[in-house]
């Protein structure tokens, strides 16, 4: 019944920890990344002679102490390597090169047709979004330690395979042998696992272990964390409160199925409420998704009277739907990520926040903070990158190629051509 | 942000495994419980050692092979204390005595006028049922190693205080020192909570390790286990299923929001239901709750056609709070419990799972079961006594007084008088 805890495990988490430690600090020494994770000296000391024979941490400063020994300050050492995140939605491609201390170096996007769903268009263009990245953050491609995509549906990350994406109606899309050609190892996962991922890392998630980030574009969906875990569900596809009712039998969703929450809170459900109102406004008129709700901000800023119906009516159907996710998990902090959060969110939390109450339990209330995400950048691009981060260590951490957790078998799919990106011995 | 996992709580956990392992296996060999929990045989050993001299197990029989050593059968020793489960209810309260390796001894049922809620009378119906169940069970009080009370609504478990019962309107009742004379360790928990502890050790647990437990009565709500780990949010109210929306602004719920699933698949929502298609009907003059859901199961079963259609939507109602709960979750089991499941279950599931891949995303589709609990007996009595033994064992195993996980403090509180039902040393 219970996930069995070997001390391979143990080890694989202590290294993460001071990793996460030095996120947070920044450059530390070792008696303060211990009072920070609460290992013992001994084990962090170890860690970090590990850390600094493979390269991943460096000697940042030496502090001479009056009576004492010098003092090495650690960091990461960003020059290790270079991670591309990738964002694959409905309408684009944003690809960011990260160095090895997940700083962002260069940033590439390409639109999609969201009309256009073959597969290899698709790929077509994430090659060039990480093109465009790469050249941007100045990278060489020996450099590259991983690329992580991020698909939008149901993902197999193990088989690296987009096992079902609804806007495209794809099923069972190879996107890692797509860009085998790439040389690099590639990971592919689904974006709600990646918000989580990096708001844990450079988020709420550096106070609270429990959270949910709630991802609002032209889907929206939830990523989940609990007691520090990432809520996975048993084939990758946990978070899709975008999949929860708000009504019985209501609006049709793209799901197939009708009343889903994403049928009025996603930007087309937007639209719909929209038209509903004044079928005539002209910001119906914008084509395409993001152009349309950054025109319903634009509008909402001037005061537009049947934009701030839409706001208003939008505000209650977040609300209600918010009020289910923490009925159902009793989390403590949720956070707004995705393109139509960053336009809508000032405009829609206020109200939210008021009717709130009327739909959380209260028990469940006391402290429940609702906020716009502060993770710098593309969190969905930044998240992915942190997945081939995890999977660096691990294989650097535990003698290669084998890793631990859910992303085990990958990192012996992964094999000696990722290894092959890194030169020398011991790395 | 990942929770601390140190040697204590390995060991704690093996020898949970340990004992899970002889409540699926019965009578075994240190060899086949090292084979079935993957731990050494050296570990296994220690374990049973220590458990042997705790009097936890004991030596069932001995086997004499023929050229090898003498095999011995290890079991838990049903002797070594009893343990009462209490499932207090809106309408009723239901206490069993447990033996050690949680066997029921005998059983006690107290009614409750549901329109009464002053705490004392409740506290005096949980006491008599104790003391019914206590005597139909033949126990001696001096070996009741604990006491557990489920308690509906908000729990607050290392306080021992029910926060909040909406169908009392209560706010922070005391439970444990109410039963303090009781002079037994008391220890308090919500329904949601025991019915996911008693599916993992008695249930579908016993094959996977993520799933829904779906309680279905007066009120209802969802236990939720994810890889192993009882789901209990940051306040202990996670699982509020029954208080995320079917249908925004719709029926009004006792909780004070409309459209919540509970107004609809509670007992007073299937006479709402009902009400709907026929205000005369000769079930709604059941004053009841129990009475009127039994009395609607056997006219189901006589072919009733207003009862019939009252089926049909219900069905329809249960099918689409279920899709939202594996779409949020992507569990790959759900089971049914509580008395209105037992009445219903078998009316409503046919159709339930006819409908359910129209509310499931496809990729938590394949392999999804639902399914009628088959956790014998009351499985809230049960997974309290689970409880109340997985303290007892931490409280063993750890020298006393203090435990590990969630109940940490609880352990604490506990105190001496808690160890002191038990005589002798090293216990």
């Amino acid at each position: 019944m219970v996930a069995r805890r070997t001390a391979r495990d143990l080890r694989s988490e202590n290294r993460f920890e001071v990793l996460h430690a030095l996120f947070e600090l920044g450059p530390s020494t070792r008696q303060e990344l211990a009072r920070h994770t609460g290992l013992s000296p001994a084990t962090v000391a170890t860690l970090v002679t590990e850390f600094l024979s493979e390269g991943v941490l460096r000697i940042a400063t030496v502090e001479n102490n009056t009576g004492g020994r010098p003092q090495e300050r650690l960091t990461v050492d960003p020059g290790r390597g270079r991670i591309v995140g990738v964002d694959v939605a409905e309408t684009y491609v944003d690809a960011t090169v990260y160095d090895l201390a997940l700083g962002a170096l260069g940033q590439g996007e390409v639109a999609l047709d969201e009309h256009e769903n073959d597969p290899s268009y698709v790929a077509d263009g994430i090659v060039r979004a990480i093109e465009s990245a790469v050249a941007a953050g100045g990278a060489e491609h020996e450099h590259i330690i991983g690329v992580s995509v991020s698909m939008p549906g149901h993902v197999h990350p193990e088989a690296g395979v987009s096992v079902f994406a609804p806007n495209w109606d794809w099923r069972d899309v190879h996107i890692e042998k797509m860009l085998a050609h790439l040389l690099v190892p590639v990971y592919v996962d689904n974006p709600l696992k990646a918000v989580v991922l990096s708001e844990m890392w450079f988020g709420a998630g550096r106070v609270v272990d429990t959270m949910a980030v709630v991802n609002l574009g032209t889907g929206v969906g939830a990523g989940i964390a609990i007691d520090g875990a990432l809520v996975r569900g048993t084939t990758n596809n946990a978070g899709e409160w975008g999949h929860t009712l708000l009504e019985l039998d209501g609006r049709p969703c793209r799901c197939g199925r009708r009343g889903c929450v994403e049928a009025y809170l996603g930007a087309p459900g937007l639209r719909t409420t929209l038209a509903g109102i004044d079928p005539e406004h002209r910001t119906l008129r914008q084509p395409r998704q993001r152009d349309f709700v950054e025109a319903v901000a634009e509008g909402l800023a001037e005061g537009d009277p049947a934009l701030k119906d839409l706001a208003h009516r939008t505000a209650h159907y977040l609300a209600a739907a918010l009020g289910d996710l923490v009925n159902m998990l009793n989390v403590p902090t949720v956070t707004l990520t995705g393109w139509a959060s960053e336009a809508l969110a000032a405009h829609l939390l206020p109200a939210v926040r008021d009717e709130l109450p009327h739909h959380v339990m209260p028990g469940s209330l006391p402290g429940l903070t609702v906020e716009p995400s502060r993770v710098p950048g593309n969190a969905v691009a930044l998240g992915m990158a942190a997945f081939t981060l995890q999977q660096f260590l691990n294989r650097l951490g535990l003698g290669s190629p084998a890793g631990t957790g859910p992303w085990a078998d990958r990192g012996r799919g992964l094999g000696p051509a990722g290894l092959g990106q890194q030169p020398g011995q011991g790395l």
